[in-house]
């Protein structure tokens, strides 16, 4: 079996030159070349620790030379290594990613289009799912999430809800959806799968959040295993590789594969990082000799946590479960009188805790197998002491967050213009009121629970613009909306 | 002035804990856990220096945290890194660019393109250009570079050439060209960006392979400096960056700035690397700190070069000069009855010598500041070993490398349908003598030179038949025709 790092350690200890790109040249042995590319002279040196590892790194950085094969024509080492990550993933074949998920996605996207068509999206989709829709001009229709009682955060798609909304329908040629959410929460992908090939289309799903499913069989199931057709996962987010690192699998017959490796190939670099994809295998190495070890250290983890967030008076912590990811924390301060972004600075600035977001009313941390006890009990610690503060706090007026189950009056209607119509139309800036009734130019997300409310080509309906004019500032927001408070519509 | 690297080496050895993504939580201090990561339990250990390596590589591997900026919406770090990249490259704006510079190609072919009209497009452009009018769906009129007496490779595209084609147009929304191209020809493009301005149009430059331009004055000038609206640089192929980095570079008023930004966050990972940004900025600290000098070291190392090949009886390289960039080596086997492709390989198995591409006639090295005299020293003995074997294999039959000047007359007829268009009609496959006539389905490209004769939505002419019915085998070669030796086209 190869190892892609091994591969590129061996290389660089021989003697072969480059007359080849990069133009770094694999990086003399010399420390004080190293140190000439590393720093402009007159300024001071950063301690002589780091030109070495610049060093290492570019060693291993090289092009598609002699014996390293080709990404957008794998035939032999990467071919074998794609193959490597199909296993452990279970799937029938899988391709390494180098400009993130975004890549991955929207090549998932084009595969599936079909002029004329429609895609099924879920409403909650990451934006490059709706760039997919954009740059293939394709018209949409939505799937609403469930909304998760108490926690402001966006739920599931069901898979009841996707049957419901094929049946009849003959305009479909496929169904994308995201899970785990951001935040978390799992959908039925088994049964959702099963609803749409009923229907003979393709499921995609970005699974970005969740390439730590494939470490254990004590994992959520993974959306490959539920049979989806092309899944994304971004390895990165959850598991030790590289940042901008994820892989998309793909099985079935839904999906012309012919046309999914030319928009591969469309959407990423034609000279991708031998560093990245090292990274890529490195993970999946990780994976295939420690998975079921490295998930139960996360559980264990989780499980310090869950004990004592149980002590907690104020604020709450979303237990993890069967349909919710134990590697995402979603801390709430919901009710506490204290904002979600509150929390995340006094959590940054006075703990020193980086979280990964934060929502008006909750805090957002991801949780991986390799993060520390140490570093658990800094944050279980800073939250006791917050906790602490906001029961002494206690009888003062609590200020009450919005509950947001009123999100589905707000659903607009569609104008018929897709979101690549909208965009080519001429556009202008109104204020709210004056925009009811208009086609929108743009997107606009309120936060919570995150997700847009209006895509371009949407009616900009009465409660819409109702709802904008009472964001308080208690910590909900809007994006899409000008300094001035203007939103977009076509002319 | 701030440094990527050194805020993110600085961030590294401060007491934040992560509970963000990547997955790796920047990497315990622990080297027995940077192991268990890093090898599989069972197998080998490579040597035990690698994992500090990577430990080190994963403390700078960030996402957008606090004080780290965004680059799809860069405000602090992020766009003062990318204004000092501008002031070095001379640019009103610059950005980052981590897919390539195929993501900042096919986002400046996406900002340039206008509904309903033409873009006027260098024939020997990167694929993402081609790639670009295909998710645009755009038409496209093909200006056919100069070919370069005796060597084989195709030359400039020339001012005139520009003027003459745009006269009288009001059809055409933009121009792309590659300058240099990918073995070193330089186009005048001060000159036709004067003629493509004088038509309100903007110029785009694929200038992928002259990021080195910038290290100095004495150097070709750069085509920002020229006056071309953006401007592709990808600084890993001839400067010392990591794989996979690039930069656009924008100046004056008929690119929409903010049409140019949305597309570069849809072709490039919302999860851009921070490792890959501060790559590029360290790259910037070397031109703006040390670029006299180490352009002086690649013209010293360059004419040592020139001065032995002047010694060489059969193999030619082809001289370096105003147009002609120093940093890349065209090695000629021409008329010698070897092939390039023999060259290349005598080159890696017998030298140990990687170049980077083997044409029918030629082989194509590349050189930086960051090469050694000694890396030029081996070159150079095998080059003349090698020229002494042809020399004694001398009166022997000399098999003719075909002339190549005859393209122009396969210059191939448009049918009216763009590239997109023939993309979706459903194909054929023929033998190219039931295929003259037919609109063609695929890219066809011929080697030498190297660039498409027949793009989708063109007609195959009888000449191009021919042409392929005489491909000999003598080294050159044709892509885009299946095993059985047939054509794609549209039914």
């Amino acid at each position: 079996m190869k190892h892609l790092w091994e591969e590129l350690i061996n290389y660089s200890r021989s003697d072969y030159y480059p007359f080849h790109m990069p133009g770094h040249k694999r990086f003399p042995k010399d420390d004080e070349l190293a140190c000439r590319m590393c720093r402009p002279k007159e300024e001071a040196c950063m301690g002589g620790d780091f030109a070495p590892v610049m060093r290492d790194i570019c060693k291993c950085d090289i092009t598609e030379i002699e014996g390293f094969d080709n990404l957008h024509d794998a035939r032999d080492l990467l071919l074998g290594l794609q193959q490597k990550a199909a296993d452990v993933y279970h799937a029938e074949q899988s391709f390494f990613l180098v400009n993130g998920s975004t890549g991955g996605i929207l090549s998932a996207v084009s595969a599936a289009a079909e002029e004329g068509m429609k895609l099924l999206v879920a409403r909650n989709s990451h934006r490059s799912v709706y760039n997919g829709l954009l740059l293939n001009r394709l018209q949409a229709e939505y799937l609403w999430p469930q909304m998760t009682e108490g926690f402001d955060i966006q739920g599931e798609i069901t898979a009841e809800q996707v049957g419901r909304y094929l049946a009849g329908r003959e305009d479909i040629c496929g169904v994308a959806i995201t899970s785990p959410t951001y935040d978390g929460i799992i959908s039925d992908v088994r049964g959702i799968a099963e609803e749409v090939h009923a229907f003979g289309i393709p499921l995609i799903v970005d699974e970005a959040h969740g390439a730590h499913f494939a470490l254990s069989g004590e994992a959520p199931e993974s959306a490959v295993e539920c049979g989806a057709d092309i899944v994304i996962n971004s390895v990165h987010k959850t598991l030790p590789a590289l940042t901008q690192t994820a892989l998309l699998h793909v099985q079935g017959k839904l999906i012309d594969r012919d046309k999914l490796r030319r928009y591969l190939g469309i959407y990423q670099s034609s000279s991708p990082s031998y560093l990245l994809m090292a990274s890529i295998d490195q993970c999946i190495d990780y994976i295939a000799g420690q998975g079921k070890e490295e998930y139960r250290k996360l559980l264990k983890l989780r499980k310090q946590i869950e004990e004592r967030a149980a002590a907690l008076s104020r604020i709450r912590i979303m237990p993890f479960g069967e349909k919710r990811d134990p590697g995402k924390l979603v801390i709430s301060v919901k009710g506490t009188g204290m904002s979600g972004q509150d929390l995340y600075g006094i959590l940054l600035k006075q703990y020193h805790l980086q979280m990964e977001m934060a929502a008006p009313s909750y805090v957002l941390g991801i949780l991986t197998a390799m993060d520390s006890e140490e570093g658990v009990e800094r944050l279980m610690s800073a939250l006791e002491e917050t906790d602490r503060r906001l029961l002494r706090r206690g009888g003062a007026a609590v200020r009450k967050n919005r509950e947001t189950d009123d999100i589905y009056n707000m659903i607009p209607a569609p104008s018929g213009l897709s979101i690549y119509e909208a965009m080519q139309c001429k556009k202008e800036w109104l204020f709210p009121e004056e925009a009811a009734g208009r086609i929108s130019g743009g997107f606009l997300c309120f936060y919570p629970p995150g997700i847009p409310f209006i895509v371009p080509g949407e009616i900009i309906g009465e409660e819409l613009v109702s709802r904008i004019r009472e964001i308080n500032g208690s910590g909900e927001y809007i994006t899409g909306i000008s300094e001035e408070g203007k939103v977009c519509v076509c002319s």
